[in-house]
């Protein structure tokens, strides 16, 4: 099954204690295409300015993702830049500026409107709400947020929930959403707001999966080598997401598999800088580390 | 085979979000026994003073710990106030009395130094070496440590763990110890100094294990309920050497096994203040948990 994604497509600036990425591509909906691109064909909604060349647009283009819902629009694309210390799962962000993602609009090309599968990456809740009253029938939506949303459109947010098979969200944002310290129970609350499934991303200590069955946790891979958690979440939903969409229309809803899988795209992510580890990734690759993370969690019942 | 464990046994004020215990049973020693004593027979060397009462010493007996070693001295026991907040991943000190503990020199019994099984639960590394100097060619020594003496007696530690077999610490004193950011390559390096399995606790996030083989992670069992995280990781490291200390001596060392008991152990520490939890625990309800540490873990390879 194909997946429509509408988010961010940025040029990034950034920081960490190994290296710097100068007006790199990035955004939530970059980083989601790409990864998903290794699974199912992608459908990219999003707006760039007239400052975004054939080099930028290259990866994307590399990866087989579909570029007619990204509009390019007078003015500057939208850039970010960023930083870490050595504990990289906290980003700091140092600039922001919109450009031309201040007045973006989301229109899905009516040739896509029947896609099944929707992801709506991180940008404001009610353009998130704008794309699904767009889409005709999806049989999976999933929705990402960040702090910034919840603390300005809490009801907005909670209004596109209800409309949401699928969120995903870090645990700090679980917690801010709630205003329940308890994982467990805060996943809960947000899963009687509509969602069947709550997707806990927790960066280096891996994800935790809330729905209908009994949960189900993973730990993140433990690398010897991050050079750059840009994206990792993005990632992550692109693998996540892209497993469920590759396994069609008649599949059981496999959160657990997905869920590894989505974690097997962000330990790739996170290893080098922007697109660079994903550009050269193997379908050969995905598979070893999907057996590694086998490996990593498996241990037999008691004697 | 049994376990020697030396360590404190103190008189926890601990406040959380969702109680308080008031001069409670605590202490590392004292968490550590009460765990290991569902799998393996302890042995305790530590010291109280005169206001260690029978009630006190009450839950160590009704488990079947060997208190030959425990010392009664003249003063008052060991003493420690903290405190939490929601984020239950961090202990604050607001009091600490050492008591007797101030001038404490273990002395293990004769009739307990070929005790196969050695824990040097966190106390002053040159104790942790005095009670090592004690016993006679044991078959497996693990210890414990904390930021306090990394910073105040760091090469003492050091030559400690050239004598251990496994180290247990958190994460961030295995980047405190080691000044490498990274977990993969900090916990290699500790394994040069002579340990061959670090043992990185992550309190919510669970455990990862680093021995010859290749890493085992296992995330936190997600609680609904956790009330006091004090004495998690002796609680864990009870329950991981009580199973490897069940399985005999000719076994091999299955720390993926053990890392799971010691995390059933911690999950049921949790859950109340002190010892509460962990008295009226069955063998069955570990066993319940075991298994759905497993169900939790639990994913298919790829199709």
């Amino acid at each position: 099954m194909s997946i429509l994604v509408v988010g961010s497509v940025a040029l990034d600036t950034v920081t960490t204690p190994f290296g710097e990425g100068r007006e790199v591509l990035g955004g939530s909906a970059t980083h989601f295409s790409v990864s998903a691109s290794f699974w199912a064909p992608v459908r990219l909604v999003a707006v760039v300015g007239e400052d975004f060349t054939e080099a930028h647009r290259k990866p994307l283009v590399d990866h087989d993702v579909d570029l007619g819902g990204l509009v390019t629009a007078p003015g500057k694309t939208f850039r970010w830049v960023g930083t870490y210390g050595y504990d990289l799962n906290v980003a700091k962000t140092l600039d922001t500026q919109l450009g031309v993602f201040g007045t973006f609009r989301p229109v899905v090309p009516d040739a896509w409107r029947d896609t099944p599968v929707v992801f709506l990456a991180n940008i404001d809740p009610e353009l998130q709400a704008d794309v699904l009253d767009q889409v005709r029938g999806p049989k999976l939506v999933a929705a990402d947020t960040m702090n910034y949303w919840i603390d300005s459109k809490p009801d907005a947010l909670k209004r596109l929930l209800a409309r949401v098979d699928v969120v995903l969200m870090n645990d700090a944002e679980v917690r801010q959403l709630t205003g329940i310290p308890n994982l467990v129970r805060a996943a809960s609350e947000i899963r009687g707001w509509g969602p069947s499934m709550v997707v806990v991303k927790r960066g280096e200590h891996g994800v935790l999966v809330f729905g209908r069955d009994r949960a189900f946790a993973l730990p993140g891979f433990p690398l010897d080598e991050v050079l750059d958690p840009t994206g990792a979440g993005d990632a992550f939903a692109g693998g996540f997401l892209g497993y469920l969409a590759a396994r069609g229309p008649g599949a059981p809803l496999d959160a657990r598999r997905a869920a590894v899988v989505g974690s097997v795209m962000a330990s790739f992510q996170v290893e080098a800088f922007s697109l660079e580890r994903l550009d050269r990734l193997t379908q050969a690759e995905i598979r070893e580390r999907y057996d590694r993370f086998r490996e990593l969690t498996t241990f037999e019942p008691l004697p």
